[in-house]
């Protein structure tokens, strides 16, 4: 009757000795519509940036050494001999004693390597007095200084956000090869599962494992591919997984993995190919009877039917694969500090998780996590709580106001 | 020459008070596709979930009070009369002293208030040994336990994650109504300013901003629609301005904000409508000639073309107002404690935004916070940079080993 089941560690250290993933394919993606994607090769710049010596205010163009001796009591005068443009190479040059207006924006004129403050200066036609002593290089960006020609700029593997996607504009390019998103088969198991839109006969409930997983699916940046309800049948649940096979990334199953008599998926699982199932059962609250199986180097996670403990054991074993099928780097999930509300307690010799809520506790100004009432399969325990504490396998409960780890689901 | 420039606070308020969003346009979303979209009417159930009392164990079907005298040393025994099966009514009806089968996620048989697990009896034949007394509905999950008839179970402007979506599904919904996503313009201005794609002249360097801040809206929630580099022209910005102004709920424009002779978007963006200008200048570092006009009730938001002031910008004065037009409840950004790695400087009256790295400091187990190399309009000081630190305006530095809060461009 009693079998040893896998600690989660166990179970994790088992999916990675198994989880070898082959040449991930990539493909050109348009440079305004690369926000979130996975980026390929490391990009190297062709160019400087920016390509000249740039004024970064509104001013003056000068040579620095002529407004050495320049104070407040006593400025000096230059002759304003022209104006340079954002968007154009001057044409003229500075010599000693010359000033030349110039833009935010624009190129220095050939002989200046300053620019003095629009605020720094009084003119008065063509002559200019300067009230300040600036330095070589004032208010110049210098060519390269920004991106040097030869310089790698970004990493393979970086996820793009705003600013990475700006500093590949800045070399001009529109297109760039990211990692193609994972595919990610998706099946509820069950003769009692309905697909949402139809009429519930008795006995029967929604589906809702393919929608909560399709979402956290998506949440990683790869690409949920649903198979639908399929029957406990053991033909139809083979064939579904095979066409599952033949496309996917990685395949999620959710229902059909308990103890009774018509729990065919581990057993289906593990017929499609070598190793087979790998993982039979977690030694967790909830989530037990969690089964992993790979074939064909593709790993097929076999998840409960009961919502709550198949989405916990998605970001708990599924997650960290798919980030990794994505070419990202799989990061813990975001965890915050909090005092339990209440007395917590575990299931004997399970790695327990409480779903809780946190509640400001503005008297005491602290985070209180309080238990989310929680029945087996309650898709509300979801919606109500903000994260989970975990109790170790030998702790028998965490005390009222003890301080704990909770993981948080979303951010805030 | 002096101005009174307004506060980063004083901004905000006058933003809050000009922007009066109008009625939110909506749409119907498939569920499976609302991943992050915003939620528009509150949902009340019209069912009970589960619709029945169910089953969480695979074992047997029982009257409670016909266990109440069994323990190890004296089990009860009972007669098993027929199975019960997951998505079907039983046909059968339990009378004192019978017992039937049943599965995970069955309906119980009419008659029976309890489950006891497999686990816990020994059958032989059709006579079924129990070694355990179970108080009634246990391992049953009641009818409405989850979500009873009539019960709200999401409230208008809810962001949809895995759970939420899970919860709609519940209820057998296909479609939901949610907030379309704003359409957000935006324009790039100046002379200097070249596609991406094109080949760089003498003076011109590549838009950056078009892609930053397309990305940073995309993060938001909302639609890009890009109208591309504008040159410093005042009809065409003011044609292109007003282009945008039909179509889009905001605009942001980067570039020709600075006080040269070609910057003519502040008088521009206030010749549109009214109020007009309601904002010229902020005392920040870097992003001081930001200007915010509101014309027709749509706000119009001149950024610096510096893509670091102008993404800073678009964090602390645009994004809340994109997130409310999104339909979200705008949050701030996130942030985190750090140990200064070095004196950082302010400029003079102004509240300073300096951009930093976090790096971890092992030895002393905390976070450092250290400065990213800055130069004026640097895209490399955003890649580069975790976050900022903001100093007030009437302060001048921040000591090193001083702790200071960090707010984050991305979470980790």
């Amino acid at each position: 009757m009693f079998r040893k089941l896998l600690t989660l560690e166990e179970a994790k250290k088992i999916i990675d000795e198994n989880f070898k993933p082959t040449q991930m394919d990539d493909e050109d993606v348009v440079l305004i519509e690369a926000y979130n994607r996975v980026f390929k090769e490391n990009i190297i710049s062709t160019i400087d940036v920016p390509p000249f010596n740039r004024s970064t205010v509104d001013g003056y163009a000068v040579k620095a050494e002529d407004t050495f001796n320049a104070d407040e009591n006593q400025p000096i005068t230059l002759n304003i001999t022209g104006t340079a443009f954002a968007g154009e190479q001057p044409k003229i040059t500075i010599t000693k004693g010359e000033a030349i207006e110039i833009v935010t924006g624009a190129p220095l004129p050939e002989g200046a390597d300053a620019v003095i403050m629009l605020e720094d200066t009084e003119r008065e036609d063509n002559q200019l007095q300067i009230y300040t002593a600036i330095t070589p290089y004032t208010n110049v960006m210098k060519k390269g200084f920004d991106i040097k020609t030869g310089e790698t700029i970004l990493h393979t593997k970086q996820v793009l956000g705003a600013s990475e996607i700006g500093a590949i504009a800045a070399l001009g390019l529109t297109k760039i090869r990211c990692f193609k998103p994972p595919v990610i088969a998706i099946l509820s198991i069950g003769n009692e599962i309905t697909d949402t839109g139809k009429t519930l006969t008795p006995g029967k409930i929604f589906d809702i494992n393919t929608y909560t997983l399709s979402a956290a699916v998506m949440e990683c940046g790869a690409k949920p591919v649903t198979f639908g309800i399929i029957p406990d049948d053991k033909t139809t649940l083979r064939k579904t997984l095979t066409t599952a096979l033949s496309s996917a990334d990685a395949i999620i199953t959710s229902g059909g993995v308990s103890i009774g008599p018509y729990d065919y998926t581990p057993q289906i699982v593990d017929s499609l190919g070598k190793p087979g199932v790998v993982i039979s059962g977690i030694a967790v609250k909830p989530g037990k009877p969690t089964t992993v199986a790979f074939t064909q180097n593709t790993p097929i996670f076999s998840l409960p039917g009961n919502p709550t403990a198949a989405l916990l054991m998605f970001y708990l074993l599924v997650r960290p694969v798919i980030l990794r099928l994505c070419g990202k780097t799989p990061h813990e999930m975001q965890s915050i500090r909090a005092f339990a509300g209440t007395k917590l307690f575990s299931a004997k010799g399970r790695r327990t998780f409480v779903m809780v809520k946190l509640v400001i506790d503005l008297e005491k100004e602290r985070l209180i996590a309080e238990p989310v009432t929680e029945a087996s399969g309650a898709i509300t325990t979801l919606t109500n709580a903000d994260g989970f504490v975990e109790i170790p396998e030998n702790q028998q409960y965490i005390n009222k106001d003890e301080e704990i780890i909770i993981k948080l689901f979303r951010s805030a």
